[in-house]
């Protein structure tokens, strides 16, 4: 059962597996989520006007410091996989975003995921979030 | 100067640049081109109606057994970039990939490869590539 | 401050930076650490006794069903790190691997993750591990 | 039959195959080879005394602008490979680095490859290599 929640702004991408995302299994490796959830990031990002570009041209820049992921099922190579892609929380030096990937062509939920991450200058010091993008991330639809 | 030819078959795909696949210099590290192109292969592979995937089910494999690529310009995160493919040859038993990465933004190429690839079974002995398969990939579009 | 055990079986294996495992922050790119603790898990089933490649042969697979990594600080190229790793627990069906990622110049923590597996067949069922294996790889040594 | 040469300087770094660089056919995905030449190429420069580190602390870097791999027997998972190194020129603002990997168990040869690097500057423009390290990187033995 899929975990996207309705009341935040979501980012649907899809993929298509690659086959050096495949490993001996058959199967993708687990660590191709995570970076597939970078990709989701990316893009939400990008819709919410945020583009990650732009912080690191301002010197801010929003290392992972937490990262964790359950696998479901597995993907297989030349598989669409959507990623949904929204923000859990937008705290004052933290953000945490939240993931799902799911097979396109039966919906069938793969991975769920989360990412925590801090904002720190070019020096590698904790900073605060500039306030306006924070609002922009909080990324309420204002739906219920 | 772009290399794509106009008499061939020729799949342009479309990618943005993940973090994951730069490197500390701030660039595209160089062996993802190689991980692009083979994106750019399955999706030739796919347009011509020849899913690499049947290959596998049908016992078939077309592993890399020469790879190269040079690379003119760098590409950064978030950058689009656009990688032709099209087929240089078609053998009985050996296929050749050509690849051109260009910058969407500009047009700029970024990188040119080529990849053999040699037909094997289950066993890993070389085999024939079957004929009608083969005709298919010779990719030639009859235009002069 | 380190987390690794006193009472358990560790193994300890240290890998240099790729250039290839960094990115454009300048430094390891998150996924990696938990590339890296896939190293220390195979190396510490060698160390066992019971060689990953022993359980593919006799078509057992333990794909990964959970994983999480905390990041306490960076690791550049060229760097040397060490990481330990041990099985938290193991059950009839599921064992549970814990790793710790240290600089080995400074003994600085980089990194603690988890990973949670399931033994499959060849069918990708849940099946049973081998009693004598799940002895093995207990782990404890016996110590208080 | 193994091209390494007996009147360069040669390092040799063995590596142990990781499951997260083999693909659904079972064997190391191509462009890990040329990851496994970086890692080569690093040692080898450590071992000469010119640690690319060094370079980058100087603001100069070596950007690969060619790299080609012949593949000639697969890797899997678990295998011990040795990355043997070596210079094949240096000129004043290019070196060329070649490679060969074979399975340490059987010495069979597995790959043979070849990347050309242009030493740049912060700004990215082509500049000399400074003529004391052209000279280490010759690595002439002086042998015949």
């Amino acid at each position: 059962m899929s975990s996207v929640p309705t009341d935040r702004v979501v980012n649907e991408t899809t993929l298509r597996v690659r086959y050096a995302e495949t490993d001996a299994m058959g199967i993708v490796y687990h660590t191709n989520y995570l970076i597939w959830f970078e990709v989701g990031r990316g893009e939400l990002s990008r819709q919410m006007g945020v583009d990650y570009r732009t912080w690191e041209e301002m010197g801010l820049y929003l290392p992972v410091v937490e990262a964790s992921c359950r696998y479901l099922a597995p993907a297989r190579y030349g598989d669409l996989v959507i990623i949904s892609t929204w923000v859990e929380e937008a705290r004052s030096r933290t953000v945490i975003f939240a993931y799902e990937a799911r097979l396109q062509e039966t919906g069938q939920v793969l991975a769920m995921g989360r990412t925590v991450h801090v904002c720190v200058n070019r020096a590698g010091q904790t900073t605060q979030i500039p306030p306006a993008w924070r609002e922009i991330m909080s990324g309420k639809t204002g739906e219920k």
